[in-house]
């Protein structure tokens, strides 16, 4: 017998990741200044620290730390998290915490808890194209938001959702990804309003709400949720390490949690305990506020540089310019193609994401989506420079 | 609005997860005898060993062990990891290597690759009970392969292919996972044969393999395909450390590895990188041979009080005698019911599984499945004593 591409799932015959990829295999060439991941900084990563912290967990726990654990995780790392969301405004105790392998997972087993084969999903456009890619997985129908400076247009929301009956709405509130754009506090009001009033789980995926440069934090959509329909998907990935694939979901619906858990049991048996233990002592320790303050500094200014940069980019260029996070949105006069200066990009030396990759529907050829922490001030600079001048020539 | 089960996806309805579950909590009771689980003993485990490889890794590759890692894994482990499978007589390179979260993500992303809801998957009678959830989750439609004292029966399992049309075939060939029993060498070459005659993917699941304490290792399923339908799946739990969530799977056909790749980014993004190189560190240092040769000779000495405990179990009891693995599978006589039994042998204090639990379609009500790997030998004398005093009076 021949294996044949009919053999896989419906589900997984049309994803093929490749563009991405692509990208990504482009980055590895000597020299290349890449605006194009969504990677901490190397300088935000502490191996020392991440070193000592094991150490002293597999002292305290020995081998209990090298067991089988619980899949619904590693208590002391939920009592800690619980903390440290409630901190960020997350309405949480221990019992609601599920670890999971970064933000990623949680997304991942709250589709498998919920979603059947043509049920609606709704996201924002543009949206994290990993997240596009979960959806499709799962058969979901992927129902596009529109969006403006503000986040998620509520009105249109509920429009979607009378019209399509959605089952979940995933969101991305703060420094979002592709735009850098955040959720306003009446819309993340009104967000909880609509999920109570017409039974819709949002997925608010936040794993950038303190990386914060400028303006004031906000609610989280949660906060305002008193029926368990929001769940909040926190990570480590952007704050600690990703390597190590630390996330947190909280999630305040029991009957919706032990679902997710049950999922997860099947999908990984529990996350690795050493891994849970490292972060739950980054916690402890206090380690977080400091770390946080340092990187964020750092990463403001490398965003002040990206954005300086933009004055070589052709007239008519619009940008977003946001307070936090890891990523500048921008969109080329009408009628630029960001696939073709990609391509020319890459060749001058510089890789970014072409936009049209974090729409559902493709499209919106002018845009694209630049990431500022991975490279340092001049590196920023000389890229901006090339970038620019690159598209100028278009 | 109010969250009703009718809110879950369908495939997650019938699976509550709850009898083991249940039972695993009644293990936390103070003194009681646990026969039960499949963990590895805490003798075995080396958390100082572990911490010494987590700190050299740290300084030997630093921030990229914090970085984000690609989703086809850490290469340093797929190469050790290839090296390792090879010793097992599998048929691979360290291209072929996907590393999973255990054993069990290996399978969930296969799953994810391979199944349409009510697609016909093929799998032991009895298997392991994590597995027929996962299958459920997928919405396969599990058909039970008849089982002999040399594994599945050949004939019958062709006749239920060409009845069915299964894509996958799930067996555990080594020490099977209720039943402890290994398939034999003329039946592992027949089911290779079938795969390729049929084009039927055989998931082999072999976390077993290397706790031998008697008898002659067998060549892989695996090693006797020449077309890429079989996936060798093994795992670092039974021989390292469950709790590091670190497995391999090997797959020759590059494009199923390809899609269980892309099903994998939208589960986790990777594996975490930390451990991962720890289990890499392990090998290459060569610490696994004599590893394995200590705790084989402890493990051969508990499956073996564990055979003589039953001499205590009413007449008419028959049990297998396996030549490896962590679990011995019993059948009471005919009319007894271990569901009965353990509730009284908890009320007295030794734990087990009623093997009900791992048949698809339930029934099978007088067997049971004991586990001797984390009990000491006066553990498992008292417990089969005791175990054996509780069936008699029944």
């Amino acid at each position: 017998m021949q294996f044949t591409e009919e053999m896989f799932a419906r589900h997984m015959r049309p994803i093929n990741g490749s563009a991405i990829r692509e990208i990504f295999k482009l980055l590895a060439r000597p020299g290349m200044i890449s605006f194009a991941g969504g990677n901490p900084s190397n300088t935000a990563l502490e191996p020392q620290v991440i070193s000592g912290l094991a150490r002293e967990a597999l002292e305290q726990y020995g081998t209990s730390l090298l067991q089988y654990g619980a899949t619904d995780g590693f208590m002391p790392f939920r009592e800690s998290a619980a903390a440290f969301l409630r901190d960020s405004l997350v309405n949480c105790e221990a019992a609601d915490i599920l670890p999971t392998q970064g933000g990623t997972q949680a997304f991942d087993v709250l589709l498998k808890a919920l979603v059947n084969p043509g049920d609606a999903v709704l996201c924002e456009s543009p949206t994290f194209l990993g997240a596009i890619q979960a959806m499709r997985e799962y058969n979901a129908r992927l129902i596009s938001m529109p969006t403006d400076e503000q986040g998620v247009i509520v009105e249109a929301a509920e429009a979607l959702i009378k019209q399509h009956h959605p089952k979940l709405m995933y969101v991305i509130p703060t420094f979002q990804n592709p735009t850098g754009i955040t959720l306003s506090l009446e819309r993340r009001k009104a967000l909880a309003a609509l999920a109570s009033k017409y039974g819709v789980v949002i997925a608010e995926d936040d794993p950038y709400r303190d990386l914060r440069y400028s303006g004031e934090a906000l609610p989280t959509i949660q906060s305002f949720d008193e029926e368990g329909w929001v769940v909040y998907m926190s990570s480590f990935s952007k704050y600690v390490a990703p390597g190590l694939r630390v996330g947190a979901a909280a999630v305040k619906n029991p009957l919706l949690l032990r679902k997710m858990v049950i999922g997860k049991q099947s999908a990984d048996t529990h996350s690795p305990l050493l891994n849970q233990a490292i972060v739950d002592a980054y916690l402890r320790k206090g380690l977080m506020p400091g770390h946080l303050q340092r990187i964020c500094g750092d990463y403001a200014r490398q965003l002040q540089a990206m954005l300086e940069g933009f004055r070589h980019f052709p007239e008519g260029t619009v940008h977003t310019v946001p307070q936090g996070g890891l990523f500048v949105w921008a969109a080329l006069p009408e009628g630029m193609d960001a696939m073709k200066a990609f391509e020319a990009a890459v060749e001058a030396g510089v890789a970014f994401v072409p936009g049209t990759h974090f729409y559902t529907e493709g499209g919106h050829m002018n845009t694209l989506r630049l990431n500022f922490s991975m490279s340092d001030i001049p590196t920023i600079e000389k890229g901006m420079e090339k970038l620019g001048g690159v598209i100028s020539k278009l």
